[in-house]
């Protein structure tokens, strides 16, 4: 007993999504959503990707929006089906990716009184959505339809729109709810076109001409300058703002998820291991810059942070078209513009006005000085990365070995905690073009295998790296490389427990902490590689890592290389590394 | 550097929570969240269980709360950790379970801009808990420790007051994080006593007497009564009920999370059978009600619901002590009581009276009718269960096979989707003491491994029966059954996908229907049980069954049995069954 108003109604939402770019819907099996799901399953140009776990499901759409950059759709039935999403939602509206949150509920009557699957779906997600809209009842009329297609192409353009974000759509539905596929009117638009019923026109981003020509006039007094690259993924980004950085002669940190340390553009001014030297006190001292100019989010450098700290007096500008990502509470200036837009207008304006500025009139002391210690501190760590490690499996020359190893046009994913920070501290300037993406919205340990998963879905070479911790609590993401047959190689730093907690504080009380800190869970992860039909390599040297991940590389499927580090050794070899490198700093100097 | 706020602020609060009954809290390693660790590990009357996913320590203490029938705490770090708690808060709640979810957080400054692992955490569970407090930053002064311990009296009573629910406290914290063990003052109260520092004194629920009077008056003179018993676990409840139902003369329809299919108590009136003979459209057509009297969360039974949709002219008396749980839209009356206490004065009334009511004056003609279908039903379902299907593993006869086997005192943890369904059909009354538990608040598949370990954590001899979805989607809960070495034995009907969904209308479509429903996932679960350091064991007839289960019974620790089954067998015999019945049940008439 087909519904016509679950057809029609249901069938132009869906419809319009697609008419409005949407290309991928991750869905997980229930009752309530069959609907939705069957419409999206027939629409010819909609991809449906299966997924069981809901929590995977949200991480893997949130994988399948960074490795597209466009809107992903996620659907389920009523329930804590929908509970399950809250990480990955709470991850990708502050990392600022589209998705697009379709959730079935019980109609009204069936709401709070004890009906089974049925949680209060309104507002589930509270300030963790953009945009929330409880759905009627479908109806088949024209008028209806028209609803549905406004809402589809609203929370297209939502979700799209900066700060990019999540959409929460929740749709009440009420028994029967099969659709009828051969509905004459399924999917024909009330325009009779292959056209979106509304077409969205973006206005590129224009910055005010007159702030752009006095800030440029202020800059070109000003020597001491430091532009900070936050994580950001437009590829479009890099080559202005080295160019930027040259006219200015300001050096640039670049954090490893800026897409700076890697790629074709130049990379003279780029500083690869400002984490490491700005560590040291009397070089964190001595730089005292006069300006920041900062682009994207966060960095994920601590080093870093604690430097800006340390300068309140520098003038201190953030370019960030939307929002407000700033724990330093140092900013003075705030663009809201576009980095790329920015930068590209900057430059018109120096190059327009032809005079040298302060910083590059001649390689500025400032600049010399930070390329200085960007030469001697990364030749410190990649001998630190080299030797005297040789023989033993050093976390931070796991990242070493990565980078030698991964092929152009791949992506690096990176977990949270301690991977993040050694690929901050070990990942060298590169001029292949690799990708280095993490979730770094919420900087969470959980769903990194399924987001790594999304992104590879789309035939990006994709490489995880992540600790063994962060592996076993999105292990259940596994299922998507066996139902998808997807290409990965999955890297597991394994010290047995939560090795970062061994650099905070809570190292020096020895009480409790290997129960709260330590938890070593001692799983052997070659059967998690057999349950979900991978390949499974632990390794013992870096000839073993070399082999399996060529192996990996060339077979394709699912591959999981397990590293066995030691949280002590790790530990002492991290510290290692900064008297050493002070050292060095110290004699370059002399 | 210890911090004295949070030494003694926090410290009086974990320690109040003691006071007030606390024993058990189920942590998650973090950083932001070290002090409550610490002060919890470091409290001698507090049990610390740690769990590293989220997730499976929300349903943990779920488990524990459960079994324990108190108020569990949760303890997790800031950010998206907080958000996996989410399902099981939302079953929690709406199942009426004590939970106080201690979250850490970001202090003020570091919200809402890009701090790491920092999600708007203030109502970060919205509408489903029953109180949320956004903590102060600790301060070390006796009135604000005098603060700490009355919020944790007041969570711990909130939490355990009806309808218990699940209280969700936010700590912000600042740096250093690290409390002071060897502080002279830590967890003494202000009070200098033993006792908690606020009492709380429940008053017993007493019942206006006039209604009673009333009530017992008028169901005096009605014949055709029906009591229905939904899922409630107050083990005083059976006797009382049963009692009650002899005064009136009427049957009981006992759901198999009422606790009365079970037990010591007077089984003559209780009918476990009606779920299959109210299928018959005959049958639930032929026995009009006058009164329906329920108690407890609805049942699992979807005839039985159809039976009193039926019906509506029924005066329908829901006895229910908080809450509104009906979606029948049909109840007359509304007794806001709780169940025992209300069987208890309702008997006292009648007993008093002394005078036969309608119902039992002689067994009725009503209450002999239901007798009937009940004896008949009841031996179709015990041969449809053990026959033709003898050489072949029929997901009904698994239930029928378990109550065979558990042991006086065990406890039946129970899968939704089919497995409740089956337990539902085919299990029968017992005079053992056996508990079946179920999360029947959200119904969900997600989160039942780990409930039922946190269950199994307490001592009891407990058994989970669930589908291979339902396995799969919380499989990372094994990992408590391994840090805790819990014992547990798991029966997975393990079918390869969504049995539900054979038996709902999208069956009829066989597009899609693979893709969306049928979801075959092809995991050999062997893997899972060797990663957990359980033991495995696939069946193939039920003399291995039989010996399997007894061989865990008597070992102890993780197994895992598989049961396999087909989908498209078991739909079919499903099916057979009732056309058999129908048979039967006029036969017997006849």
């Amino acid at each position: 007993m087909p519904n016509e108003g679950i057809t029609l109604y249901l069938g132009a939402f869906i419809d319009e999504l697609v008419r409005s770019g949407l290309g991928h819907i991750v869905v997980s099996p229930g009752s309530r959503s069959t609907p939705i799901a069957i419409l999206a399953a027939e629409h010819p140009q909609l991809k449906v990707w299966m997924q069981i776990d809901e929590r995977s499901a949200a991480y893997f759409a949130l994988g399948l929006a960074k490795s597209s950059r466009q809107a992903v759709a996620l659907l389920c039935t009523s329930g804590t089906a929908a509970a399950n999403y809250f990480p990955a939602i709470a991850e990708a509206n502050l990392s600022r990716v589209p998705l697009l949150v379709l959730t079935a509920d019980r109609p009204h009557e069936l709401r709070d009184v004890g009906a089974p699957q049925t949680i209060d779906q309104l507002g589930l997600y509270g300030s963790h959505v953009k945009w929330f809209m409880e759905m009627p009842l479908p109806e088949a009329n024209p008028s209806m339809q028209r609803h549905a297609r406004v809402i589809a192409s609203r929370a297209m353009m939502t979700s799209q729109t900066a700060p990019s974000g999540v959409v929460h759509l929740n749709f009440p539905l009420r028994e029967p709810l099969l659709p009828d596929l051969e509905h004459p009117e399924l999917f024909h638009s009330v325009r009779q076109t292959d056209k979106a019923y509304a077409e969205v026109h973006r206005a590129s981003a224009a910055v005010d001409q007159a702030m752009v020509v006095q800030l440029a006039s202020e800059l070109r007094g000003v020597q001491r300058g430091l532009i900070i690259c936050g994580p950001q993924d437009d590829p479009a980004f890099a080559p202005v703002v080295v160019q930027l950085a040259e006219l200015l002669g300001y050096p640039i940190a670049a954090d490893p998820l800026s897409q700076l340390r890697s790629g074709s553009h130049n990379k003279e001014l780029v500083v690869d291991s400002y984490d490491s030297f700005l560590r040291l006190d009397a070089v964190s001292s001595e730089l005292v810059p006069e300006v920041f100019i900062r682009f994207g989010a966060m960095p994920v450098s601590k080093p870093l942070l604690l430097y800006m700290n340390k300068h309140p007096q520098a003038r201190h500008i953030v370019v960030d078209e939307a929002g407000w990502r700033d724990p330093t509470l140092l900013v003075s200036d705030r663009v809201l513009a576009d980095s790329t837009a920015f930068c590209g207008q900057l430059i018109a304006k120096l190059l327009h006005d032809n005079t040298k500025t302060a910083g590059a009139s001649a390689r500025s002391q400032w600049l010399s000085r930070w390329l200085e210690l960007q030469e001697t501190t990364a030749s410190v760590m990649n001998q630190a990365a080299a030797q005297p490690y040789a023989d033993e499996l050093f976390e931070g020359a796991v990242v070493a070995e990565l980078q030698q190893l991964m092929q152009e046009g791949s992506t690096l994913f990176v977990g949270n905690s301690m991977p993040i920070r050694d690929v901050d501290s070990f990942w060298r300037n590169d001029e292949r073009n690799i990708r280095i993406m993490a979730n770094r919205g919420a900087n969470g340990i959980d769903g990194l295998v399924s987001t790594a998963l999304g992104f590879s879905a789309l035939g990006h070479g994709t490489v995880l790296l992540l600790g063994d911790l962060s592996f076993y609590h999105d292990m259940n993401g596994l299922l998507g490389a066996k139902l998808h047959q997807l290409d990965i190689t999955i890297v597991v730093v394994n010290n047995d427990g939560g090795g970062i907690f061994s650099f905070l504080p809570q190292a020096s009380q020895p009480k409790h902490f290997e129960l709260l800190f330590g938890t070593p869970i001692g799983l052997d992860y070659e059967h998690a590689a057999k349950l979900y039909q991978g390949e499974f390599a632990r390794v013992a040297s870096w000839e073993q890592f070399r082999a399996a991940f060529q192996h990996a590389q060339q077979q394709g499927g699912l591959h999981i290389i397990e590293i066995p580090t030691n949280r002590e050794a790790n530990l002492a070899h991290h510290r290692g590394i900064w008297p050493v490198l002070g050292q060095q700093l110290k004699q370059a100097k002399e």
